[in-house]
């Protein structure tokens, strides 16, 4: 079934308010979490609304946050999410360290308290619009193991990018320091298919196929795969965003992350607060004159795109081409929902007391 | 043969000064260079002295080079290094980017006009004698074919982030953007050993394993190996590290990087200048008072150390200790060279007429 952004949007915001948003965070959030099924990334958008009101339920969200800047210096600031919506905590976040490189040419926001902001790209994305440069992590609950371990130590803890171009379009890359992010698997549990190795191990950590596995104990496995292949690598990329967001803020890190899922309760023993986001800005004209990179973001994208490709393999992707070419499209027919997922939001709607909207095709 | 430290850094300095660098830069470039030896990298330290001589030798370095700040604000500035040693534009840039962050509280510099800059570790580890985060980063001459292309697009493009922790030693990542780094390809090519499935392509983007295949067209693989394995990330972070280095600096980038090898000409249609890194301090008391950063990193560092490891493999390695101890190990017992690379370094001495040292055992 096909649904109307608007349509979406207006429910999700309802959903929002309900739950005690009010009518400006509830945009907020509803368009940044729809900024994930417009891109085409259904693992994060919509599909997830249920699981921040249950979360909500469970008295793990604040809706009233109140986002405190606790900690500064001219290009850095330190946030305090107050259990509220990471969501709407990102673009508080980068709306700061977009008027910090106004100021001083870069700005970094370190933020806790804080919970799933939805896809990292729409808060880098933020700073296209300013004409800078934009970076967002996040760390997430453990679910992946680091080389040589059989403990899930770390979430899938992703990085996004966006850079500038002058004509053509951005370079956003936004991506899990896993092999495999956990959409992937269940994409594959749905199709009742088994996974490629070097994407998941079971709980002794041996290789699995089954995408099953993580409910039984397993792990995914760092970008890389395993040693031979450079997993030490993906191990050492979702550290860094680790320590970036949760280290430096004073959230929960590592295996101390609250789960998003309602019905597994956070560790016991939290060693800061919350979940923890990063987010830095660059102006250009910080280090250059903007048009000079510009034209050679121009000239950089081209050269890639236009790359000989491998016989029988597509071109080389420019990173963010596939996301922009879905949201054109979705933009104009609207945004495809799983029966499932549509089950459960129309659920939601009724608990809410909120009509789901109808399907356009 | 196994050299003392001393001797290694006595002769390399004569090298450079032979050369034309004055005492301070001949210092500082051997220091950058041996640190490499020193923390176990052997491809990246004194083995390659003869490799920058040729290049000074065909005019392609600048032993003089006069370091200019092109382009500042308060936590940015970009350096032009005049075609000179990376070894000396690193910490030059390094210590800009640290300079800064005492000021603001964060410090990024872009680096372009310049050549190899050794271990990018060498560089990011200054920020810990300051109690900072470092990071680091370069791009490299074209070796590496983006995901579904046959064509080398980037280089090797490694990151380093350096991470102060208050007992326990620091977090310090130091990795190339791809499965393998080519040092890793030179050791099977002396063992005449094969090399794993992941790793490189030939000329025509099929898997290869032969590790010679970079002499006939071949390629080698971003991070991840293959689509499936998410090679498209790696590639997303051979693409950062190029933009950030290069396309911010003004130096050329992606397939446009002048070779390291002197036996190969620079495109003739240069982009911009030499080649480019990026350099990043981050004050750690800009975020949050240190000592709970530095406390909470000690709790990271023990977590990780000690979650369980999978029967017959080794324990979680925390990212920089096995450098940490072969340091330790070196600086006591002496640096070991290969025949080949003392065979190599003893031609250079006659050539500059500087005797090599004797080894130690």
């Amino acid at each position: 079934m096909t649904f109307s952004y608007n349509d979406l949007l207006s429910f999700t915001q309802s959903i929002f308010i309900k739950a005690g948003c009010n009518n400006n965070d509830a945009e907020k959030a509803s368009i940044a979490l729809l900024s994930a099924d417009l891109r085409g990334i259904d693992s994060h958008g919509v599909a997830r609304l249920s699981g921040y009101i249950r979360l909500w339920e469970k008295g793990r969200i604040n809706m009233q946050a109140n986002f405190k800047i606790i900690h500064e210096t001219p290009s850095t600031a330190t946030i305090d999410a107050d259990g509220g919506l990471g969501l709407v905590a990102g673009g508080f976040a980068m709306n700061i360290a977009l008027n910090k490189a106004k100021n001083v040419g870069t700005g970094w926001v370190a933020v806790k308290g804080s919970n799933h902001f939805g896809i990292a790209a729409r808060h880098a994305m933020m700073a296209l619009e300013e004409n800078m440069i934009g970076i967002a992590m996040t760390n997430a609950s453990p679910l992946v193991a680091p080389t040589h371990s059989t403990k899930r130590m770390l979430g899938t803890n992703p990085m996004a990018f966006a850079i500038p171009a002058m004509h053509e379009p951005a370079f956003v890359a936004d991506f899990a320091t896993t092999t495999a992010a956990n959409g992937k698997l269940e994409i594959l549990q749905r199709k009742n298919l088994s996974a490629p190795n070097g994407w998941i191990q079971d709980k002794n950590g041996d290789n699995s196929f089954d995408p099953n596995e993580l409910s039984k104990g397993g792990a995914l496995l760092p970008l890389g795969g395993d040693r031979e292949h450079g997993s030490h690598k993906g191990f050492c990329l979702g550290a860094v965003v680790d320590i970036f967001s949760a280290v430096l803020s004073g959230a929960n890190y590592g295996p101390w992350v609250p789960p998003f899922v309602a019905f597994l309760e956070p560790p016991a023993n939290p060693v800061g607060s919350g979940i923890g986001h990063f987010f830095g800005a660059m102006r250009i004209d910080a280090f250059r004159p903007a048009d000079d990179f510009l034209n050679n973001m121009d000239n950089w994208i081209k050269a890639f795109r236009e790359a000989p490709s491998i016989v029988g393999q597509p071109s080389v992707v420019i990173p963010g081409d596939p996301e922009r070419i879905a949201q054109a499209e979705r933009t104009l027919n609207g945004i495809p929902i799983i029966d499932k997922v549509v089950e459960d939001l129309k659920q939601l709607g009724e608990r809410m007391n909120i009509a789901f909207p109808l399907p356009i095709q």
